[in-house]
């Protein structure tokens, strides 16, 4: 493009008002397409990054910026989240979640380990699939389940406490394939000492940090004079635990997420509402970003493509049934409920491949691959989520903006 | 530092928590700590950035994300004050806001290249120090004002026309400047143009916005089904309006104020307080950002720090005596209200100076001077704000979070 008269324009930034106006602009009115065809909106923001991207009409790159706006927006997303579920309620289910997370790592990993051996692939590549194909990406899940009210459902806490688990084992899993990437054997004690840095982070959290909250923020608001200090202290803590989270092998959402539910009982609803005008700006980002990943250049090959289907298949069928299978206690249709929740891999399938092609350890037709099977069961899930829950949605008129789980709602 | 465990974090992005955390959270702690001093908050941001920066510890470099982020942060703070202003009672004050604007630019403009004259500099530094001091970064005064509740005020909304048409003034003052740093000659019939686009621009949006928003957007809203579908029609706006700002050779800024004032009759109470979430989120990253870009390491040498408090002097004479002339026909004391907001240069005083360095046209000293007058005249004008609208200001008590103004404070 032209901008003639650009040099003109003191602190004149382009790209950013561009970026920005693309991404925000698309994801929003893709989503407002969506509803129309009585689709989550979710699935207009994904499809606005097929759209814009390399995939489609390339009019935008995935650069380092649209990617630091994607992990605040999934940030916020989970911190909202987190904000509406007490730790209580998460505890409840923690024996199903483990259930769930645990059958939900292993038949993926195994059932794609499989398809790909069966293919004839590399040893390695075919255990980087495995692994690509363990980690959920419960930001669209809890998006979805946010929009129709419904985030103080027994399977909403089940899908939730269960992708924490999943992401500490999957962080375990990519720490195993990694070192094998590298050609390097697998280091156990290194192994034992990172799974324990993370669930004792996660479970101090968890037990400590509803109390601690409860106790210190009451007595800090009442010392602070700043006006919206109770925002400031909420962000801060925030951007702390997903600091935290990083330093303790647990990804930056998770930490996120953790702030949140710490937060959830001392909040008031002016900072609930700020915080989910920070969300309904970033998240956009975090859905596009999904989309603009993807790379559609591979599939040209039909071998290729008849491996991406497939592939694409057993990922949706794996999570369902191995976390259905985990949450068969709850009766088979919130099983099924628990099952497809758990399927969206987005951006942590895709970081798992990104990792496994900088390794070397896979070929860039196989990263094509998993990266499409992330963004497709990214895509795919949240209809299928909608059609499980129809017959408990809350009417979207009766759903005030203001109403538990509603703030979180990303058109 | 050290994150031992950073390669099992599965998107882990430590840089990004670390510099939110880092950046945010200063900036609110040492908003706290200035309002115990009784001084305005956004002293505590702006001096957060010269103690985390270069001047200070050190511990964070100004990069193109904190860059990217405090472009957004200033967006959203004029979006928001344009939101509480009337498109009409700023057409009100049009004469007056001429006369402020023009009289800011010329007084600066000659003071700046005297004082260098005067101390020997090459000719084309003295211009350049001229016009860095022309600019007037509008976003500092209005957040003061406005966490004050005074942006219905007659002076802030001849603060707020004059900074518009000062941008004008100074985009063509920054044209001139530029074309002599290379050594060209002024093209007369190119500036023309680039002034006529950028005047037809701004006179269009404001004479035409507010009535073409009032029409369109109820009829639009009423055809949506998207949830928070008046935020995200405001925010692509509002992003359009900053790229067609920088395309017609305004800044950014002023696409986004313009956009707030045609969108401030028809935007909802809950919008307004979505967009305060953003900016609350945003507007830190802005203040620190000013701070982050001083170096002081030029003031080793005693010449140049008397060149230095030399020309922050006559930065804040100039403007104060400037501008308030040109307010003079409202009383002496609501001219020095005038007077003394238009004295912040902030972003845009530096963006000049950055322009100057990299066409060689000004030294590194000179160039540390003109950030060093930027930085400083925008930390020291808020307390001095404060001061000339005390008997003005309501009782932070009788300011509720929702009432005009209220919302755009930022602690």
């Amino acid at each position: 493009m032209l901008f003639p008269l650009a040099f003109l324009a003191p602190g004149g930034n382009f790209d950013l008002a561009f970026a920005m106006l693309l991404v925000f602009g698309s994801a929003k009115l893709l989503a407002e397409v969506a509803e129309r065809f009585r689709m989550p909106g979710i699935v207009g923001g994904l499809l606005a990054g097929i759209l814009i991207g390399p995939s489609g009409f390339g009019w935008i790159e995935y650069t380092g910026l649209l990617h630091a706006l994607s992990e605040l927006g999934v940030m916020f997303l989970l911190f909202q989240v987190g904000l509406h579920i007490k730790t209580s309620d998460l505890l409840k289910v923690g024996r199903t979640a483990v259930l769930v997370a645990v059958l939900g790592v292993i038949v993926p990993f195994i059932l794609g380990w499989a398809i790909m051996a069966g293919a004839k692939h590399p040893q390695i590549e075919s255990i980087f699939m495995g692994a690509a194909m363990v980690a959920t990406s419960v930001g669209i899940t809890a998006e979805v389940l946010a929009s129709k009210g419904l985030l103080a459902h027994a399977t909403s806490r089940v899908i939730l406490a269960a992708a924490v688990i999943d992401d500490v084992l999957g962080l375990l899993v990519l720490a195993v394939v990694s070192s094998m990437g590298e050609g390097r054997g697998v280091d156990v004690l290194g192994l034992a000492t990172s799974a324990a840095v993370s669930i004792i982070f996660v479970a101090a959290v968890v037990k400590f940090g509803s109390p601690t909250v409860n106790f210190v923020m009451p007595r800090l608001l009442a010392r602070l004079k700043s006006q919206e200090a109770e925002f400031a202290v909420a962000f801060s803590f925030l951007f702390l635990m997903a600091l935290l989270a990083n330093y303790s092998g647990v990804a930056a959402i998770i930490g996120a997420f953790l702030a949140g539910l710490a937060l959830s009982e001392t909040i008031g609803k002016r900072t609930h509402t700020l915080a989910s005008g920070a969300a309904e700006l970033m998240v956009p980002f975090f859905l596009a970003s999904i989309g603009l990943q993807m790379d559609l250049s591979v599939f040209k090959k039909p071998e290729v493509l008849a491996l991406g289907v497939a592939i694409l298949i057993a990922a949706m069928l794996s999570k369902g049934v191995g976390c259905g299978l985990g949450a068969y206690s709850m009766g088979w249709k919130n099983a099924s409920r628990v099952g497809i929740g758990m399927i969206p891999r987005g951006e942590v399938g895709m970081v798992v491949a990104q990792i496994g092609l900088t390794k070397g350890a896979i070929s860039q037709e196989v990263y094509g691959v998993a990266v499409f099977m992330a963004v497709m069961t990214t895509v795919l899930a949240p209809p299928m989520i909608s059609i499980v829950y129809k017959d408990l949605a809350v009417p979207a008129a009766e759903v005030s903006p203001d109403e538990l789980g509603a703030d979180t709602r990303i058109g």
